[in-house]
């Protein structure tokens, strides 16, 4: 029993993400994502976008992050401006922000930008340690 | 406050698109699909056409565009022709267009050449400056 | 107006698929395919039979096409004996047909040959000109 | 007619599968597959198990099949237990059986062995005369 | 019949799996999985992590399992800690644990852990003698 | 001593490859390969050719082969014409020819039509019976 | 004997390579390629440089050839520069020339703007009737 | 020191290989290779020959081996017949050999069969306990 | 003539690469590798390091490189220290430097750090505008 | 220049292998790796073993390292016996010793066991912090 306390004792010593840890980047101020009029609205079609070269900053670490983040959906009125989308991306080079909480943010700032019909953005990070790990979040406005 | 102000104006300034590209090749004419009886008209079945070698103009930049273009459909009365189809592409070669209209064309020239019963058409782009894009549009005379 | 008029007439001077052409091969007399009575009929299983290497002629251009066949089934009392497949996919080495036919006749000549449950016939062909193609047909007994 | 006639005798005469080659191996006696106790059978999960180097005899020619069989199935009771059942595969080394009928014999006997709520039972095999054969069959004792 | 009997005897007297063996490593105490707060927890996503390289040890013959472990989960107000659930699945390296167990056991302590609404553990193992094996099994709050 | 000689005398009446065999298709006329006038003969510059749809018959079984062949040369005045090297390849699809001697013909041909500087022919082909082979065949002016 | 001039007659008419294909493209003016100076010549190092867009047309038939183009070179006191090469290789798009040509055009121009101590120039073209091919040439200043 | 001593004699104890395993198969008598006579012996051209179905049993454990053989080899006045040799790779199936034996053994019997100019033997056996092998034999007369 | 002039004074306005930018990079101060005592420098061994994360910046357009930088070895008296190797890729992450100088550069600092006796760098560039580069560089103090 | 100092000194500081870290696990007992006479020493020929599973411990950080270890080697009188090899490696599990020095040992013990003519031993390791490893050591009796 005191074998158990002692070892919940040291992981608790040992937690390695703090609160500051896992908001890190959340409300940082990212360039804004350009949009162009869509041209096909009056039918559902899905966009692709894909970057292998994404890459941010491990809160935590300090070390560098590295992944490919995709977005797909099915624009309603606006489509995202591919060079200003890769601006956007830029700008989490230097950031300290947390794998989960990117593919979140970039979600919830493509949602902002263009008001997609569905979204899904998901972001597939090389190893670290020996593992990988690869989050994906999605947005449905007919769902909601 | 003024910062962000700032920053606005200059995204505007930079505003990538203009209606004018994003209008651009939507009404050139382009030479006709031709097609040929179906011999099996009574059973519902496949087709799928590509070409890994389908290249436009970006109306932006001027620099071309290169990708695969994926048709598949279940014919009606009516099958495609292979040959005209790649002279139809090939009008592409010069022509000033975005990936996004370029496929919706590609669906709607599909649709009034031989009249499918369904249809999907998919472009896989090359990347340009470390960023892939894929569009898949598709229509149903059933669904619709 | 003058000059759609001349497109359209010179785009009929040079269609490429005749009557002829699309009906060619449709009729022609092929080996049988011999069966065998399934030890397994009581429950549905699936059999895929595949050749990479099926050529016919294209009855335009006179010219070999080559590919793949798929055949999957799920046989009823009757399965298909592969040394007789193999011979009536011989005898199209010499046979000019479309693409479309010939997936559409070995469907149609496998349903004959075993009465199967279900069946699915697809055909992958190599490139012509840059265009691939695929085609796939099926049929199913209690969809009917 | 006469023609039609001839075809079918000489077809007849050539045909490659006698009703002894077709239930060869049904009912050869095969080392048990042994079963251990399930650990965790309150909670449905996959087990899937599978041989690149299975091999047995055709019926017909005397030569050698090769191929992987997978095994996927939701363990009730009982786990297959996997030195007895690679024991039970080595039994078909030298055995003529028609590949169709070896994937049909492997479901039964597994079912009988360790009665799974669910199981698939796929072989897919080396090309003989260019032409590859897969078989697929599965069992549910929920659906049945 | 004598035959029978014989062969039930020699098959139990080779009985390779204990009851000991079978339930090797189920209750063994593991280091914490240690969690942070979910910073998007009022939409669903996905989170996969990831290891090619987790080793146990087979509890009847005393060598080394290899394979790679792969978790998927939506997270609820919890998600699974990178360094720590590392730190976890060493502690497999000297275990004594069947691989079903283990991936069996890895789903049920991530449970303990994190409480998500969805997840699904599955352990893809390198082959002994010839033989591959992957179990995969999932857990769904909702559906209970 | 006795089983010996009944062996070599059976396999003696099985031979498989008679002395017609082995010589047919050597001599049979083929269409003519074209050249075209090399521009950059002043350069040692390879070109390599390649069809992965060669196809020819077993003079043996009448079955046919199906392969691929490609042809790496350095040309000296000439440069082979790829149109026409199709329409001579095309001629094997009904020619008995074992591979072997269909790719030391090729060579031949090859020499005779462009008297390259250097060149190599090599056929992969397709299993027969669960054997491939490739054969590679080569021809250098300067070291003869 | 007939039979062989006649042949021989109808391959003359048919010849599809005129002196004027064999020479288009050679000598059509082309962007210059821009160089930049070396920073590193006191040692030898290897760039290589491959764009898999490369697109030229064929000036028999008017259709264009696809390819991928692979510049390999020691540089000596100037660098290609990146850009102006790209501006260069976007040249050929609407040119008629030969793919042996362009290689070995390619390869002249390389060293006329850098005179690189080694270099190889290839080009890899997508296939036309089934045949594909593949084009390289090399120059060495020292083995000149 | 006592415990180096008892080491030695344990492994001495365990030692898994004797005599008269190493010598197994390598006299038993099997089928000869028939061969028939090089049309093209006045050049030097490359045969290779591949089985990836290859199987024989392990003589200290009684368990099949699997792998892939590949013989490359310069004919000089014969060639290997493929089907002898097919008979010939099937009397390996129930044969007790050593992998690095059976590659040498069908090295020599090669050698004796056509007498080749130069021929290389390999053998890729799949994994047993978590160990690949491969084992590579050859013999050049005229390096002899 | 004036044509010429005109284009190349246009050409010369257009140049990309300053001397600013061609030297950009070589001199900034970068964190030391670390080294340690090479345990077997009696025999001549290779270690290969490789990271595909590696990442700097182009000094013309201020925009991120990306690509696959890898270090091949044969130490003399010392090793790289992997992790102050990886402080030194990552000090790269916001410098200016042209991909050719990166390579060279890092050739440079191994050779100051450790003094191997052969050693080659490679980096493999992710494509820019359609173009993919790779640059290789080497040294040997054998050869010096 | 005072910056420099601290840096030098801080980098000292930091200095993360020590003179026992680099000695490490050289001279821990293993398991004797057995032989077997090799039945073929009168010609040369290459045995090849790998094994994907190696894992030993890092003796700074005491984490696992996991890598492909391949022996590749020309037997003299001996062969290397594959059980006692494996045993051999499963010492290493966890054992402290750097990558390199593992290499490097297990070529010296292999050469103490069986004396081969030539030896190639290689170890490509799994990234840690985006870093591959891999180090390829080997000896000759004829160069020595
Ligand atoms: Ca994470
Ligand atoms: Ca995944
Ligand atoms: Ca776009
Ligand atoms: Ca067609
Ligand atoms: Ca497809
Ligand atoms: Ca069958
Ligand atoms: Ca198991
Ligand atoms: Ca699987
Ligand atoms: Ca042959
Ligand atoms: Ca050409
Ligand atoms: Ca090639
Ligand atoms: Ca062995
Ligand atoms: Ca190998
Ligand atoms: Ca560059
Ligand atoms: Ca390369
Ligand atoms: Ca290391």
């Amino acid at each position: 029993m005191a074998d158990k306390k002692k070892k919940a004792a040291k992981a608790e010593a040992e937690r390695v993400y703090t609160d500051e840890h896992a908001a890190s980047g959340l409300d940082t101020a990212l360039p804004a994502i350009e949009c162009w009029p869509n041209q096909y609205s009056s039918n559902d079609y899905w966009i692709e976008v894909t970057t292998p070269e994404f890459t941010s900053v491990c809160p935590r670490t300090g070390l560098p992050d590295q992944g490919t983040i995709t977005i797909r959906y099915i624009p309603d009125k606006l489509c995202l401006e591919l060079k200003s989308l890769k601006m956007y991306w830029l700008a989490y080079r230097n950031l300290g922000i947390f794998q989960e909480n990117a593919v979140n943010r970039i979600l919830e700032d493509c949602i902002k930008a263009c008001a997609p019909r569905e979204i899904v953005v998901s972001g597939e990070f090389t190893p670290r340690g020996g593992v990988y790990s690869t989050i994906t979040a999605n947005y449905s406005r007919r769902r909601k």
